[in-house]
Protein backbone atom coordinates (compact mmCIF):
# COMPACT_ATOMS: atom_id res chain seq x y z
CA UNK A 1 0.00 0.00 0.00
CA UNK A 2 2.77 2.77 1.17
CA UNK A 3 4.56 1.53 -1.94
CA UNK A 4 2.21 2.37 -4.57
CA UNK A 5 1.91 5.56 -2.88
CA UNK A 6 5.27 5.98 -2.98
CA UNK A 7 5.18 5.52 -6.81
CA UNK A 8 1.95 7.52 -7.27
CA UNK A 9 3.44 10.92 -5.54
CA UNK A 10 6.77 12.30 -7.34
CA UNK A 11 9.28 12.72 -4.39
CA UNK A 12 9.37 16.25 -3.01
CA UNK A 13 12.75 16.67 -4.17
CA UNK A 14 13.41 20.44 -5.88
CA UNK A 15 11.98 23.93 -5.46
CA UNK A 16 11.18 24.00 -9.46
CA UNK A 17 9.73 20.73 -9.99
CA UNK A 18 7.13 21.05 -7.17
CA UNK A 19 6.39 24.71 -8.03
CA UNK A 20 6.35 24.35 -11.90
CA UNK A 21 5.86 20.79 -12.33
CA UNK A 22 3.39 18.55 -13.85
CA UNK A 23 3.77 16.21 -11.42
CA UNK A 24 1.55 15.12 -8.19
CA UNK A 25 4.09 16.30 -5.34
CA UNK A 26 1.80 16.74 -1.84
CA UNK A 27 2.88 17.84 1.24
CA UNK A 28 1.47 16.27 4.29
CA UNK A 29 2.23 17.51 7.50
CA UNK A 30 3.49 16.02 10.81
CA UNK A 31 0.52 14.45 11.74
CA UNK A 32 0.06 12.77 8.28
CA UNK A 33 -2.68 15.69 6.93
CA UNK A 34 -3.15 18.38 4.15
CA UNK A 35 -5.49 21.06 4.67
CA UNK A 36 -8.42 20.83 2.38
CA UNK A 37 -10.78 23.95 1.12
CA UNK A 38 -14.60 22.74 -0.20
CA UNK A 39 -16.25 24.95 -2.23
CA UNK A 40 -19.75 24.57 -3.90
CA UNK A 41 -20.15 24.23 -7.56
CA UNK A 42 -23.38 25.77 -7.76
CA UNK A 43 -23.46 28.52 -5.19
CA UNK A 44 -19.58 29.09 -5.30
CA UNK A 45 -19.69 29.53 -1.48
CA UNK A 46 -17.00 27.61 1.04
CA UNK A 47 -18.72 24.58 2.50
CA UNK A 48 -15.76 23.49 4.91
CA UNK A 49 -12.47 23.39 6.01
CA UNK A 50 -10.43 19.64 6.51
CA UNK A 51 -8.30 17.78 6.15
CA UNK A 52 -7.04 14.63 4.42
CA UNK A 53 -4.55 11.61 4.69
CA UNK A 54 -2.74 9.96 1.94
CA UNK A 55 -5.67 7.51 1.89
CA UNK A 56 -8.57 10.05 1.92
CA UNK A 57 -6.63 12.08 -0.93
CA UNK A 58 -6.05 9.03 -3.24
CA UNK A 59 -9.97 7.63 -2.80
CA UNK A 60 -11.34 11.15 -3.41
CA UNK A 61 -9.48 10.98 -6.69
CA UNK A 62 -10.80 7.44 -7.78
CA UNK A 63 -14.18 7.76 -6.26
CA UNK A 64 -15.04 11.32 -7.01
CA UNK A 65 -16.43 11.51 -3.83
CA UNK A 66 -15.09 13.45 -0.70
CA UNK A 67 -13.12 11.59 2.17
CA UNK A 68 -11.60 13.52 4.63
CA UNK A 69 -9.38 12.43 7.59
CA UNK A 70 -12.03 13.17 10.89
CA UNK A 71 -9.26 14.38 13.43
CA UNK A 72 -11.79 14.22 16.43
CA UNK A 73 -12.75 10.44 15.42
CA UNK A 74 -9.18 10.14 14.02
CA UNK A 75 -10.11 7.60 11.28
CA UNK A 76 -11.09 8.45 7.13
CA UNK A 77 -14.11 9.97 6.86
CA UNK A 78 -16.37 9.27 3.76
CA UNK A 79 -18.14 12.60 4.08
CA UNK A 80 -22.08 11.95 4.18
CA UNK A 81 -21.96 8.33 4.94
CA UNK A 82 -23.84 8.74 7.98
CA UNK A 83 -26.36 11.91 6.75
CA UNK A 84 -26.73 10.95 3.56
CA UNK A 85 -24.95 14.62 2.44
CA UNK A 86 -22.23 13.17 0.01
CA UNK A 87 -20.17 15.45 -2.00
CA UNK A 88 -19.29 14.40 -5.89
CA UNK A 89 -16.17 16.01 -6.92
CA UNK A 90 -15.89 18.06 -10.08
CA UNK A 91 -12.52 19.26 -9.34
CA UNK A 92 -9.07 18.99 -7.63
CA UNK A 93 -6.82 21.72 -7.81
CA UNK A 94 -3.43 22.36 -5.87
CA UNK A 95 -1.41 24.98 -4.79
CA UNK A 96 1.78 26.16 -5.34
CA UNK A 97 3.99 24.24 -2.69
CA UNK A 98 1.53 21.43 -3.01
CA UNK A 99 1.03 21.74 0.60
CA UNK A 100 -3.41 22.17 0.29
CA UNK A 101 -6.02 21.41 -1.82
CA UNK A 102 -9.11 22.97 -3.13
CA UNK A 103 -11.65 20.98 -3.99
CA UNK A 104 -15.09 21.57 -6.01
CA UNK A 105 -18.08 19.30 -4.94
CA UNK A 106 -21.67 19.26 -5.95
CA UNK A 107 -23.88 18.63 -3.38
CA UNK A 108 -27.69 18.91 -5.35
CA UNK A 109 -30.41 20.46 -2.66
CA UNK A 110 -27.83 18.83 0.26
CA UNK A 111 -26.12 20.78 2.88
CA UNK A 112 -22.56 20.29 4.27
CA UNK A 113 -22.68 21.25 7.88
CA UNK A 114 -23.47 19.36 11.29
CA UNK A 115 -25.04 22.35 12.25
CA UNK A 116 -27.73 22.40 10.16
CA UNK A 117 -26.81 24.74 7.69
CA UNK A 118 -25.98 24.63 3.98
CA UNK A 119 -22.31 25.76 4.76
CA UNK A 120 -20.45 25.53 7.88
CA UNK A 121 -19.22 29.30 6.99
CA UNK A 122 -22.63 30.45 8.09
CA UNK A 123 -21.32 33.81 10.35
CA UNK A 124 -19.43 36.62 9.43
CA UNK A 125 -17.09 39.11 11.07
CA UNK A 126 -17.71 42.63 11.22
CA UNK A 127 -14.78 44.53 9.56
CA UNK A 128 -13.63 47.81 11.19
CA UNK A 129 -12.21 48.80 14.52
CA UNK A 130 -12.80 47.06 17.45
CA UNK A 131 -14.37 48.74 20.14
CA UNK A 132 -11.60 48.28 23.57
CA UNK A 133 -12.98 46.02 25.56
CA UNK A 134 -15.52 44.69 23.57
CA UNK A 135 -16.47 41.16 22.32
CA UNK A 136 -16.81 40.98 18.54
CA UNK A 137 -20.56 40.15 17.48
CA UNK A 138 -21.01 38.57 14.22
CA UNK A 139 -23.96 38.46 11.62
CA UNK A 140 -25.83 34.93 11.10
CA UNK A 141 -25.44 35.22 6.59
CA UNK A 142 -27.79 31.85 6.58
CA UNK A 143 -30.90 32.59 8.32
CA UNK A 144 -32.32 28.67 8.43
CA UNK A 145 -31.35 25.65 8.76
CA UNK A 146 -31.53 23.75 5.90
CA UNK A 147 -32.08 20.55 7.83
CA UNK A 148 -32.30 19.64 11.53
CA UNK A 149 -29.13 17.72 12.76
CA UNK A 150 -31.07 15.99 15.90
CA UNK A 151 -33.13 13.84 13.02
CA UNK A 152 -30.16 13.25 10.83
CA UNK A 153 -27.52 12.70 13.20
CA UNK A 154 -29.14 11.15 16.05
CA UNK A 155 -26.90 9.61 18.20
CA UNK A 156 -23.95 10.87 16.80
CA UNK A 157 -21.51 12.55 19.20
CA UNK A 158 -20.94 16.20 18.18
CA UNK A 159 -17.25 16.69 16.63
CA UNK A 160 -17.11 20.39 17.33
CA UNK A 161 -14.50 20.43 20.56
CA UNK A 162 -13.66 23.07 22.93
CA UNK B 1 -2.35 43.54 24.82
CA UNK B 2 -3.06 39.96 25.55
CA UNK B 3 -5.56 41.32 28.10
CA UNK B 4 -7.34 42.97 25.15
CA UNK B 5 -7.44 39.68 22.82
CA UNK B 6 -8.65 38.32 26.13
CA UNK B 7 -11.96 40.34 25.76
CA UNK B 8 -12.00 40.89 22.31
CA UNK B 9 -12.80 36.88 21.96
CA UNK B 10 -15.42 35.46 23.80
CA UNK B 11 -13.48 32.65 25.83
CA UNK B 12 -14.43 28.84 24.63
CA UNK B 13 -16.81 27.40 27.42
CA UNK B 14 -19.63 25.74 25.33
CA UNK B 15 -20.53 23.90 22.09
CA UNK B 16 -23.85 25.33 21.58
CA UNK B 17 -22.37 28.95 22.20
CA UNK B 18 -19.37 28.23 20.23
CA UNK B 19 -21.49 26.74 17.30
CA UNK B 20 -25.00 28.86 17.48
CA UNK B 21 -23.86 32.39 19.21
CA UNK B 22 -23.34 35.06 18.10
CA UNK B 23 -19.66 35.98 19.71
CA UNK B 24 -16.72 35.73 17.92
CA UNK B 25 -14.38 33.00 19.62
CA UNK B 26 -11.92 31.62 17.42
CA UNK B 27 -9.84 28.45 18.10
CA UNK B 28 -6.08 28.46 17.59
CA UNK B 29 -4.12 25.33 17.67
CA UNK B 30 -0.85 24.02 19.79
CA UNK B 31 1.44 26.93 17.35
CA UNK B 32 -1.68 29.73 18.20
CA UNK B 33 -2.58 29.68 14.01
CA UNK B 34 -5.96 29.68 12.42
CA UNK B 35 -6.25 28.29 9.05
CA UNK B 36 -7.28 31.01 6.19
CA UNK B 37 -9.30 30.04 3.16
CA UNK B 38 -8.65 33.62 0.66
CA UNK B 39 -11.01 33.42 -2.32
CA UNK B 40 -11.14 36.42 -4.98
CA UNK B 41 -14.48 38.61 -4.74
CA UNK B 42 -14.14 38.93 -8.71
CA UNK B 43 -13.80 35.36 -9.71
CA UNK B 44 -14.70 33.27 -7.36
CA UNK B 45 -11.45 31.47 -7.43
CA UNK B 46 -9.54 30.44 -4.30
CA UNK B 47 -6.84 32.56 -4.34
CA UNK B 48 -4.49 30.91 -2.03
CA UNK B 49 -4.91 29.09 1.90
CA UNK B 50 -2.47 30.53 4.92
CA UNK B 51 -2.40 30.83 8.51
CA UNK B 52 -3.39 33.49 11.28
CA UNK B 53 -2.43 33.81 14.59
CA UNK B 54 -4.15 36.33 17.17
CA UNK B 55 -2.58 39.50 15.95
CA UNK B 56 -2.74 39.19 11.51
CA UNK B 57 -6.44 38.32 12.91
CA UNK B 58 -6.51 41.29 14.73
CA UNK B 59 -5.15 43.80 11.94
CA UNK B 60 -6.97 41.87 9.09
CA UNK B 61 -10.40 42.58 10.79
CA UNK B 62 -9.28 46.59 12.16
CA UNK B 63 -7.03 47.35 8.54
CA UNK B 64 -9.31 45.62 6.08
CA UNK B 65 -6.05 43.97 4.37
CA UNK B 66 -5.52 40.88 4.74
CA UNK B 67 -2.67 39.72 7.11
CA UNK B 68 -1.27 36.23 7.42
CA UNK B 69 1.37 34.29 9.85
CA UNK B 70 4.24 33.32 7.56
CA UNK B 71 5.29 29.95 9.00
CA UNK B 72 8.42 30.34 6.70
CA UNK B 73 9.38 33.54 8.16
CA UNK B 74 7.64 32.88 11.50
CA UNK B 75 6.61 36.55 11.65
CA UNK B 76 3.21 38.12 10.47
CA UNK B 77 3.06 39.16 6.88
CA UNK B 78 0.81 42.34 5.42
CA UNK B 79 0.28 40.12 2.01
CA UNK B 80 1.58 42.63 -0.67
CA UNK B 81 4.08 44.61 1.23
CA UNK B 82 6.65 43.48 -0.95
CA UNK B 83 4.81 42.49 -4.04
CA UNK B 84 2.27 45.58 -4.18
CA UNK B 85 -0.08 43.40 -4.44
CA UNK B 86 -2.02 43.90 -1.19
CA UNK B 87 -5.86 42.07 -0.45
CA UNK B 88 -8.70 44.28 0.48
CA UNK B 89 -11.07 42.53 2.35
CA UNK B 90 -14.73 42.63 1.70
CA UNK B 91 -16.17 39.74 3.88
CA UNK B 92 -14.46 37.37 6.46
CA UNK B 93 -16.76 34.58 7.72
CA UNK B 94 -15.71 31.64 10.77
CA UNK B 95 -16.83 28.08 10.61
CA UNK B 96 -19.03 26.26 12.64
CA UNK B 97 -16.04 25.39 15.29
CA UNK B 98 -14.57 28.93 14.55
CA UNK B 99 -11.47 27.00 13.88
CA UNK B 100 -11.01 27.93 10.54
CA UNK B 101 -11.16 31.40 8.44
CA UNK B 102 -12.93 32.42 5.01
CA UNK B 103 -11.35 35.30 3.68
CA UNK B 104 -13.31 37.43 0.49
CA UNK B 105 -10.86 39.81 -0.99
CA UNK B 106 -10.45 42.52 -4.22
CA UNK B 107 -6.77 41.86 -5.71
CA UNK B 108 -7.95 44.42 -8.83
CA UNK B 109 -6.16 43.08 -11.76
CA UNK B 110 -3.32 41.95 -9.12
CA UNK B 111 -1.96 38.38 -8.31
CA UNK B 112 -1.71 35.97 -5.31
CA UNK B 113 0.92 33.60 -6.19
CA UNK B 114 4.58 34.35 -6.07
CA UNK B 115 5.03 31.83 -8.43
CA UNK B 116 4.03 34.59 -10.80
CA UNK B 117 0.27 33.04 -11.31
CA UNK B 118 -2.73 35.27 -10.37
CA UNK B 119 -4.06 32.00 -7.84
CA UNK B 120 -1.52 29.90 -6.45
CA UNK B 121 -4.36 26.94 -6.77
CA UNK B 122 -3.36 26.93 -11.24
CA UNK B 123 -2.64 23.00 -11.11
CA UNK B 124 -5.84 20.66 -11.24
CA UNK B 125 -5.42 16.79 -10.68
CA UNK B 126 -6.98 14.52 -12.68
CA UNK B 127 -10.24 12.60 -11.13
CA UNK B 128 -10.71 8.37 -11.45
CA UNK B 129 -8.65 5.35 -11.15
CA UNK B 130 -4.62 5.95 -10.33
CA UNK B 131 -2.62 3.58 -12.84
CA UNK B 132 -1.09 1.21 -11.04
CA UNK B 133 2.54 2.21 -10.50
CA UNK B 134 2.23 5.56 -12.25
CA UNK B 135 2.80 9.38 -11.26
CA UNK B 136 -0.54 11.27 -11.25
CA UNK B 137 0.21 13.76 -13.62
CA UNK B 138 -1.72 17.00 -13.51
CA UNK B 139 -3.15 19.95 -15.75
CA UNK B 140 -2.58 23.64 -15.19
CA UNK B 141 -5.31 25.66 -15.24
CA UNK B 142 -3.64 29.05 -15.40
CA UNK B 143 -1.68 28.91 -19.06
CA UNK B 144 0.48 31.52 -18.20
CA UNK B 145 1.42 33.57 -15.49
CA UNK B 146 0.49 37.40 -14.85
CA UNK B 147 4.28 39.13 -13.48
CA UNK B 148 7.22 38.05 -13.28
CA UNK B 149 8.26 36.88 -9.93
CA UNK B 150 11.67 37.45 -10.37
CA UNK B 151 11.12 41.12 -11.26
CA UNK B 152 8.52 41.31 -7.91
CA UNK B 153 10.37 39.56 -5.53
CA UNK B 154 14.18 40.33 -6.75
CA UNK B 155 16.63 39.25 -3.90
CA UNK B 156 13.64 37.54 -1.79
CA UNK B 157 13.65 33.81 -0.72
CA UNK B 158 11.25 31.23 -2.08
CA UNK B 159 9.04 30.72 0.40
CA UNK B 160 8.30 27.50 -0.41
CA UNK B 161 9.85 24.36 1.53
CA UNK B 162 10.81 20.72 -0.10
Amino acid sequence: MLHNYLIMFKKRENIVEIEEGKLLSPKFDNDGLIPVITMCSKTKNILMHGYMNVEALKKTIETKEAHYFSRSRNQIWHKGKTSGFTQKVTEIRIDDDQDSIWLTVDIGDGSSCHVGYRSCFYRSIPLGPIKNGREVIMKFEEKEKSFDPEVVYKNQPNPTKI
